[in-house]
């Protein structure tokens, strides 16, 4: 279902009820001193209902996986909450016990400091692995967090801001459509940048239909829908699928991935049942948000120069389809030669022909076209060169974004990918600084 | 086995009746002329045994795979053969019939210049991909090469010259050791680089139990022992399993990895098999050639500055222990890290953690020693970060060689990879030059 949808602003406060804010409370320990914001970039946000609002989560399938995911995994069984806190600088990974109690901690005290019953926080962290949390800081930024809570555009803006990590732009949207009559509205703020290859599940568990996969992804979705939690899930589960679960930046999966969605049902709509009509409406709402916000992830991901859609089709089964897109968004090879700019076909068939799917050499097509076009330059057919110049499919891959098409013809199934070359400056941003612990990502 | 081999001089003809030549024969079309060497690199070997000789070869599982491959696992079925003709430049691969046609007139061209029978000759070929051979610069090269070989140490340095191509060293090794009374030998040439995650079987087909893997490699062995086909190959099989399927520089497996080993009888020995102790000594003699040859491959490796042998143990099977070490020596975070001389062990649980390996995090231990050393400095155990100092731990990571010991302490299985940082240069090598069409590597 293709629709279009009115972008509005405010992202996660556009929907009816919600507040958000950012401060800076100095989770890396800079010494700038706690509690306050100093200008510098802010590391903890909350995003909050004034009503109960029914939840749905995806989280990282890493078997390591981090203390705030374990508690939002709980958590999100209940089917409601209220209110999410988000700290950046820090992510509770790798930090035993301790850690544990640290995020049971930061979700117990903010429903303390905003009145909220027990159950009613949701916790998400990214930042350093394998360093116990600064407590006496996070206390002191979610109190100061809860007094700064509002439902400007503004707002939305500071709680964007601290959850990002090496991300160099903000990623944030939100739209309004009509929903059994009334207007409705669904906004999403998200963080992404390197350890990108998300590959969550609704409980963590990794099904076996699932590759293995690979990125610190935050995302949280606000909407004022009325909506059960087991039909939100599903909704949840179908976006994810085809958008977040679908990018790469350098195909490491992190500790920490983690989506949430929070409906609080001030639209005032019918709830509606997956097989209702409405349940199509608002999948296709939740596709697009998660699909943009995830491709945003891409194009902003540490050193990434250019973005390649990767469109696998004529696979035998999906799991061949992703196996294959997968292969070639993941191949050193052919992301170097992306970042070069150079059509490398060679590579290409490498990769696929070395992934787990059923591959016949002499029936692969590979060609281009520019972003959503439908006019695309085979340089590639049935094994074979075709007689493009190599000027025409230089001209091809030197947009910023272009979609690589890949026909297996072999059956029937398809798949996505979102991928982003390997540059100098992803190695050298990635290969750290030694003076101190501070490059542990997660 | 730990056996000590004497190392001799002369790689490919220090075993009795071999003979070799490289010459160049212009098969990148430079335009300098054909059929002689003009002080460029040689691109064109021969390696002759002056009797026929039993033969065992391991083929690239890549279902995309060149023509001298599909040549040459034919031929070696028939456990015979006398020489083998090598080229670099182009790999023949995705290349369709006219290719496979190339690749066997290479074979018969070389059996007519050398007076052999039908069903003499092997190929092999690496280089550019999807470039029809240029026949009249090989049939030159194939003929001039005949012409100069010879059993020196010089000989055998012009052939491999002629089989590298971003190899910046060239790569041999000779043994010399007792077997049933004789004194035997056994050498080895070998090329590699990039695209290097070779993943071979005896037949090409891959096996259920063989992750999907990933170099143009090439690996030329020759011994004088007398030794069976079949109990030849598996021989080969094992070293293989244990050497050059156990490295990666890029994680991309090439169409075109191929390793040819040739014993031509001329020691004198009585014949033996797996389960007569000679094959123990064989074999590990078979096994420190291929290994040593593939550790070389490594260190020279597109850009590398680091080798890092990944050991893992405690697994609770073998293709867990194989797909954690994998996965750590293919993380673009991990390698990173070790070209920084970070001990960052957050990235590496995380790579483990999403492997398809069985992992409880509160099981892992993560360490680094010298290379060969027992001596182990600690940096987690049981998931949790030990006292070792981070200093400590820099230094540890800051040789140009160092040991990975991961214990996942769940079982008995070990695995090793012998792996690489990823590096600007890698990056900067690989994106090619889009000038022409000569950045198709294979």
């Amino acid at each position: 279902m293709k629709m279009q949808f009115k972008e509005i602003s405010g992202s996660v406060v556009a929907p009816r009820g919600f507040r958000a804010s950012g401060v800076f409370c100095d989770i890396k320990k800079l010494g700038t001193g706690k509690g306050s914001n100093k200008g510098l970039k802010r590391d903890l946000a909350l995003i909050v209902s004034e009503t109960p609002a029914t939840v749905a989560g995806m989280f990282t399938t890493n078997q390591v996986c981090a203390a705030p995911v374990k508690v939002c995994v709980e958590r999100v069984k209940r089917g409601t909450a209220q209110v999410v806190v988000v700290n950046s600088g820090n992510a509770n990974a790798c930090t035993g016990r301790p850690g544990l109690a640290d995020a049971r901690e930061m979700v117990s005290f903010t429903e303390r400091a905003l009145n909220l019953p027990p159950g009613s926080a949701l916790v998400g962290s990214t930042g350093r692995i394998g360093v116990t949390m600064p407590m006496d800081n996070i206390r002191a930024g979610i109190i100061e967090a809860a007094t700064l809570l509002g439902a400007s555009a503004e707002h939305a803006g500071h709680a964007v801001e601290a959850i990002m990590t090496s991300d160099t732009r903000p990623k944030q949207l939100a739209v309004e459509f009509k929903l059994g009559g009334k207007t409705v509205r669904l906004g999403g703020i998200c963080k992404g940048a390197g350890m990108i290859q998300p590959g969550m599940s609704p409980t963590g568990a990794r099904p076996a239909t699932l590759p293995a996969l690979h990125a610190t992804m935050l995302g949280f979705i606000t909407t004022d829908v009325a909506v059960d939690a087991r039909v939100l899930q599903a909704a949840l589960n179908g976006a994810v699928a085809q958008s977040f679960n679908r990018i790469t930046v350098d195909g490491d999966m992190s500790t920490n991935d983690t989506v949430l969605v929070l409906a609080n049902g001030l639209a005032g709509n019918k709830r509606f049942g997956i097989r209702n009509s409405e349940f199509g409406i608002f999948q296709a709402a939740l596709n697009h948000v998660c699909l943009e916000l995830a491709k945003k992830i891409v194009r902003d991901g540490e050193g990434v120069h250019r973005v390649v859609t990767v469109r696998v089709s004529g696979a035998r089964t999906v799991p061949d389809a992703d196996a294959a897109a997968r292969a070639v968004a993941n191949s050193a090879l052919v992301k170097t030669s992306w970042h070069g700019g150079d059509p490398n076909w060679g590579r290409i068939i490498d990769a696929i022909g070395y992934s787990p799917a059923t591959v016949v050499e002499e029936k692969v097509d590979i060609g281009y076209s520019a972003t959503g076009s439908k006019k695309i330059l085979w340089s590639l057919q049935r094994g074979q060169p075709t007689k493009a110049m190599f000027k025409q499919l230089c001209a091809a891959v030197a947009p910023k974004e272009f979609e690589l098409h890949i026909n297996l013809n072999l059956g029937k199934a398809n798949a996505v990918m979102y991928a982003a070359d390997l540059t100098e400056e992803y190695v050298d941003f990635n290969k750290g600084d030694v003076k101190d612990a501070s490059s542990l990502g997660g």
